[in-house]
């Protein structure tokens, strides 16, 4: 079969014939009904070297993966051949009390982990630009909800799953009088807005310095929308009768950023950073609101992910999508790294 | 002033020329915009009698209270002449554990409460179905969010706070892969149906024996209705694909209710009695799903009539309304009992 | 090898010469090196018949069970050979949302489970009253902390998690100023009255009708001690300064201990069954405190596995063992259902 | 009377004669039985300056304080004459969501507290460091249970309040294989690894510089003591298995006890910083462990108060205490400044 593969640090993956997967004992092959291409990708490609991971190249691309059930290893129960199914992008030990409770991105055994350390298909290990991907045990695989495709669920196992995820952990403190604020309206953003509407009961502001990012951000249900920029955190503040907004989840997280929101959050607030924009947010006694949790979020869980696919089969999650045949992964990759794309863009291998 | 009051149990109560309070240390006098009229005072009109309740005749009528802060007494901070309130219903001692969190409903030294026992203005004490209302604490007071009238808030302060409180404690089980159940669409239950959508991603299942009440749900956002008899537990299970619904709240509270709600549950699930219907609920080992957790509700708490009045302010909760002049509070309630009323009574005692 | 099989409905279990499991894809054999003899091992053999479970005989008893990894199967990564391990007793389908989050005894696709229902093994498959046991998925495994040996730590699995998840799940309510209440003193109670004295600050109290196991209760660290019977509720409210005790775990389940679980508890607290007693709760709206929550629990969780072990291997946990040789496990269970046994029966299948 | 006062900023405060209170509606008077000295009258008399703070003196010093009822204002209802009390010691504006929760030290409407900003007896407004003391509310009375003199209560209401709100906050994170890590073993720190053993099964690490400091967290029933310094963290992550410390109180607050933290820190921990040592935290998201949330805390709530009592009562949470009289109170302070004190100093008026 065809794989869209990286064969070295800072290089372009390319596309090279590989031997179609066979399922050991307790594995299973999935044929692959859309793989996302995440903005992540595009820092393997360009940045990480040796010694950033705790694994290398060559592996196949395509850590957002969706598709059906195509062969079972020996003492498989459960899935049958055919059936849709997400799979949980990060895999961990499976015996720690992390990855007992379905939290493989907080594995505290990575040494026992397939890819030897945080990973997963696509992430040192082969991933789902190819038409078959081997998921190296059954509790990685998800049941797809009625009326959900695996081309849609495919980016919500990660674009989705992440803001949820951080969204979930707040929940106590989004009573119907409080304000959640997202900051950066992309792909991650964008979702955020819509799971805090459809899981909540409180007002969302949405903060972006694209007119047409916020835009996206009203029609997902936002509430208020905010340039960003001055006063932008004192245009929350007075949102919010002066309090301050109790969640801000920030999926930009650069110094600019994380700045603003700490001077737009409310005593005993959460301000969560799920952006990876290298920024660093000095923390002191006094330097923000008394008792405002500050903490980043990784991925998510695996009833989380049923939680979300469940949403999205509901159509209470809407994802903007352009699907690629794999031929033209490379394409959508390029078009992702120059901005030109609207939503997620998703490689369909059978496509071509 | 006129006032509706109840002399003696067992009896209509009359409207009668009273004396305005004045308000002593610590107190808040209240001009009344509207007080609700709630089923229960049916049953102290009806059924009650010496030792029913702590309290006894004569009392001003009218529990569920909103309108202006009219007169400050000595010592009291905060509230403005004129400023629109909503009054807490439930009257604790102040002092012990539940009243501190704002839970005055389940204050643990009623000795020391105003009405000498759980009770409150209307319920013991001179209630709302008058001009002005005597509130004995600041702490008794919410201010009312902007958009919000009096007339609308007072029904919110039990009809809407009641079933919040219940829908709030079950959160955590709530989420968007779950399944609610309201059994009674009447006054409570229309407002269950509404809250549940509003503050979580739900499937909201709606049962009731009247076609109307269905379509009252319906309006409301229910996902599914059901017709009450034989055969709903089935339905319902259906409708969860097998596993039971994760909350359920009983607005009726009759034997066959309660049967029904048991039917239908999930393990680990939350079935909460909020109607006042009389049944009765066998509870054994194997007699539910396992960890279905099994309680009544009473009333709400301070914070959440916070919360319940800010819903209603942006719409996200609303209740019909009838209103009537304080010259025709009777006539409420007679409509009220013969089950005429679409909606809720609220009595406006300057309109007559 | 010898095992102890029950082989049919209504019959003791008889030693029998069968042979040694082989571990198939994803499976792993135990060694055992302690297998509890339960109260409900008696009902298999005393009451149960054809339709009552799921599963029939003939399987082999022990379904508490400790031992060493013996062999692993295709695919099996991460146990070591010879590495300690307590086997985690439900076994579920290990794909529903339940299972997910190590919550087997929950399960909700039960007909995918390796017993055909809840079952695990001796409970339907083959246990751990032999020399070997084969244990059907890898995540059944939980590694025996430092310090805890196999025989101390089989009856944990079951007699000790049971508790251990009842209380958890209740520390929200087990405030310093809180108390809680331990109804009948045998293999759970006195593990109950020790969890909550190593988790909580919450006051105590042991209720039972026989001395000595109050006196048991007081060595596990009881604050007082209650002699059930008459006045036994008002005995408890006295000491909680009339409020009433905020969790009351039920290892008993009778009418009478329901009752008095009820007469006994504060408003807002938890009942929790536990015990299979058979009796009945009627609840009904003004019949127990408000918002009292009563609720059974089955079993534990995985992640609560851990923990309990924990406890136990620093001493916080302690449980009082008489062991027997595989050949006596029959004694073991006479003199358990006779009462002569001082605190749990352990099986260990090397020692005969 | 006579009464400790702050003339001015960076002055001793000096021993003035003044006043009794006398009650107006609402409020009450307490005779003290013990005010505690504590580390932040220092920064009062040394550091602060106009616009430090939302008030300026003069005003009596003392914030931790405790008593005998003496004296009621009109309308109040509950307390006795005689009663002994502590006083809770932040006052709010009594009518905000905070508040209202019992929450004053996290109130949102501080224009309208007593001292018109954070602050209360001691802090803005006359405290405690005088014969009697004016609260302005009742609600800021908290009965102390029997066994506990005014003396011993006086400093619990801030030395043990705050770390108890700070441990509290984290039960969730504190179960039975958790680690939680006390930094700084003086005042509040070695009061927080008693809570900690109180109320948890956590094991606890205590990490001082002095040796003195880790015997007295010995003594308080710390699983283990690390001398700070190079290695503390290696340390503190060895004693953990490698996981880190799920939770960690700083009681210090400087670069390096935050440092030490992260360093320390297990992923999806807690970080509370509750010391004032002025040290800045630089977060970023790969700067500390993945979902460590990091914030400050302030103070404790009015319920939190009750249970604290409740555990110092029993025993179970113990003070070192110094007693001056108050006119030797300067002393007090001189001996806490250059560190010669053992535990904490209280003033007792009547005591010269």
């Amino acid at each position: 079969m065809k794989a869209l593969r990286l064969n070295a640090w800072k290089s372009d993956p390319e596309l090279t014939e590989v031997a179609e997967p066979k399922p050991g004992p307790g594995q299973v092959v999935v044929r692959i009904g859309g793989a996302g291409a995440c903005h992540s990708d595009l820092h393997l490609m360009r940045e990480f070297d040796t010694g950033t991971m705790p694994w290398n190249p060559p592996f196949t691309l395509g850590h957002e993966n969706a598709g059906w059930v195509h062969a079972l290893g020996g003492g498989v129960r459960g899935p049958e051949i055919g059936q849709p199914v997400a799979v949980f992008g990060p895999w961990g030990c499976g015996t720690c009390a992390r990855c007992l409770a379905g939290a493989d991105a907080y594995c505290e055994n990575l040494a026992a982990a397939p890819a030897g350390g945080m990973g997963g298909g696509g992430l040192g290990l082969d991933g789902g630009m190819a038409e078959y991907l081997l998921v190296p045990a059954v509790r990685h695989l998800v049941p797809l909800p009625d009326g959900l495709e695996p081309v849609t669920a495919a980016p919500l196992t990660d674009a989705a799953l992440t803001p949820y995820h951080a969204v979930r952990r707040s929940w106590p403190k989004l009573t119907p009088d409080a304000t959640a604020v997202v900051i950066g309206i992309g792909g991650l953003g964008h979702l955020a807005v819509q799971i805090l509407k459809a899981t909540t009961a409180a007002r969302v502001v949405a903060v972006d310095s694209r007119a047409a990012a916020l835009g996206l951000a009203e029609r997902g249900g936002a509430d208020h929308t905010v340039q960003a920029g001055e006063g932008a955190a004192e245009e929350i503040r007075e949102f919010t009768g002066g309090r301050g907004a109790d969640v801000i989840l920030d999926c930009v997280g650069n110094d600019e950023t994380l700045a603003l929101g700490v001077a737009a959050a409310r005593i005993l607030g959460d301000l969560t950073i799920i952006g990876l924009g290298g920024g660093t947010l000095p923390m002191s006694f006094f330097g923000q609101p008394y008792e405002l949790s500050v903490q980043t979020t990784l991925w998510g869980t695996r009833p989380e992910l049923l939680e979300v696919l469940d949403l999205a089969s509901r159509g209470l999650v809407r994802t903007a999508l352009t699907t690629f045949p794999l031929e033209q992964a490379m394409t959508a990759y390029r078009r992702l790294e120059s901005g030109e794309l609207t939503g997620r863009a998703v490689v369909v291998p059978g496509a071509g």
